[in-house]
């Protein structure tokens, strides 16, 4: 059975992600990119810059939406949009 | 056949997409959800803002992910990636 690694994409440089993407993919593993909220547009750029110009024959297998329910300091919740974009070498 | 509109998401407010989504769902109409670069985030709000307070049995029928190649006005090309939502009621 192939191990899955969630990588979840937030406010590092974009490269940092993709090479986490890259070294995960070469260990035979499959990997889910996750963001929440403002970080969902990166988590596309990631596996974009990841198939363009690393891995060629990077296949998208799945891309899940969601929202998730977040509680903020003043108690009022928010909803925020996730996505999780599974790819596989 | 069913007929599809293509809404593209940009810096409206959110609910004007929502209700152009709701309004096309409502003919029959499959209706694809686009954004490019930092919009991305937000085409994902509308269709989970959609699917959350209006439409229950909303269906995601698929999403894409690509790039397309923008030329500035100094000649450069920079990459700006895309998503695209499928969805049916």
């Amino acid at each position: 059975m192939q191990s899955e690694v969630t990588i979840l994409v937030g406010k590092k440089p974009l490269m940092s992600y993709v090479l986490a993407c890259l070294l995960s993919l070469q260990q035979g593993q499959n990997v889910v990119v996750k963001a929440r909220g403002r970080a969902i547009g990166r988590a596309v750029d990631v596996v974009q810059v990841l198939k363009n110009r690393f891995v060629k024959e990077l296949k998208i297998q799945d891309v899940k939406l969601g929202s998730e329910q977040l509680t903020g300091q003043d108690g009022r919740t928010v909803n925020v949009s996730t996505i999780e974009i599974k790819v596989t070498q």
